[in-house]
Formats: C-alpha cells, sequence, structure tokens
C-alpha cells in the first residue's frame, strides 16, 4: 500500500461559480472537469493543479454532508483525497492500521473514480477519501 | 502567475512522533525532512506523497499559532500550500485579484524555501501558503 499522489485538496464553498472565478482570477486556474454528484448530494469543480485537483464543492440540498458542514463552519477545507492503486486493498490496510472506514465497501465517486472514506476520528481528525483512479 | 503543484497539506497534530507513525502503518508512508522553525513556534515532518508533502505540523511553545489552532480546534488540516515560481509576483497578483496577505513581503519558509501566506478572508476560508522552493 502506497499513497500515490494527492489526488484532490476538497473545499467546500457557499458558491461555485464565485470560487472557480476567485481561482481564476487570484492564480489563473481554469475548470478542467464539472459534475453533479446526485447520490452525494454536491456539485463540484476540479481545478487541475500538477498532478493534483483543487476540488471546489457546493450542497445541491440542505440535507447534504458539505451543506451541513458549511452551514456549521462555513466555507473552507473539507478533506484530503489520496490516489491509490487499488482502493479495496488499501481501505483494508488502513483499518487493520486501526482507523475506522466510513466506507469498508468502496462505491463510485466522481469522473469515473472508485472511492473510501477514512473517518477523521483515528486520522489525525482529517476526513480522508481514497481514490482509484482507472485513467491513471 | 500559475499553480505549479500543491506543495504540501499541513496537518496540525497534537503529537508528531504518534502522527508519523500513524501515517507509516496506515499508509506506508515515509518522512522525506523534519525540521524545528523557531521562528514560526512550529516542529514539522514532511510526508512524501507523489510530487507533494503531507507537512504534520506541531507547536513548540504554547504561544504559537500551530498551538492556538490545536487549542481552539484539535487536530486536522491547518492549510493548504501551492508551489509557484516567483513568490513575490504570485503574492501580488494574489492581493491584485482581491485577497487580504498575511505576508505582503515574501519570507524564509522551511526547507530553504520563500513563502507568503494569504488571510483565510477573501480566500473562501482557506489558510493558503504560497511557495518557491530553490530546488525545483
Amino acid at each position: 500500500m502506497q499513497l500515490d499522489q494527492i489526488d484532490h485538496v476538497a473545499i467546500a464553498v457557499h458558491d461555485l461559480d464565485a470560487a472557480i472565478e476567485y481561482y481564476q482570477q487570484a492564480f489563473g486556474s481554469e475548470v478542467a472537469h464539472r459534475e453533479i454528484v446526485e447520490r452525494d448530494g454536491v456539485e463540484e469543480a476540479l481545478i487541475s493543479v500538477g498532478e493534483s485537483y483543487i476540488q471546489l464543492t457546493t450542497g445541491t440540498r440542505p440535507d447534504s454532508p458539505i451543506s451541513i458542514f458549511l452551514d456549521r463552519n462555513g466555507e473552507g477545507i473539507h478533506h484530503i483525497g489520496y490516489r491509490v492503486k487499488n482502493c479495496a486493498e488499501a481501505i483494508k490496510a488502513v483499518v487493520a492500521a486501526g482507523s475506522k472506514a466510513i466506507d469498508e465497501v468502496p462505491r463510485p465517486g466522481s469522473r469515473g473514480t472508485t472511492v473510501a472514506f477514512i473517518h477523521p476520528k483515528g486520522a489525525l481528525g482529517t476526513l480522508i477519501e481514497l481514490v482509484e483512479d482507472p485513467s491513471e
């Protein structure tokens, strides 16, 4: 088990278009991919930064985890995604090391990925997503 | 102005050795660099993840910003560092786009870098560090 890259850092934002415009104006960054993920109640825009992405993400309904996070905390960094070769093996290894899986069995993520989340308790207070990208 | 890479994601931790051990056990990761930065009151360990680092960081004195963050929030993601070619030009461009600089003039960072921080207010609630690494 090895972390190949930082796949993405997710930033929760109130207004996705305004957030995209901020990254364009401040950093000259462009959107590589934009997607509504109905299952998770989010709309996300991926900004390419080298081999990684900044995932600007907002809620599409009031009860989605991102909307609840925004209500409680306001805008800010929500989670970090690590790219791994095999998500199913990786989540097993992380659980064996004493962490708690939110997804013990990997599930579909955005842009055709397979993902599994690790609970921040037992992971240095950090919500971590393991991301297997078949296009890599 | 362009963001070259995610240079690092900084995670504030209470116990640096325990945090390093967690990343070793859960992800098979090793420490690439460890440094005490007296000026900032922090000790940090850099874990290589592809072209980026996870910066595990703890306070070395009670009044350092990381110690204050840990007292208020507990462990968790503290900031994100973007690698840029020219830190002085980059911070000017970001200020011109309406953000507030914490460091209007770049200053020395760890491992021989030159850095400047952007205030989270006006930057999607995200504390951002611009990092110029002369070894890149």
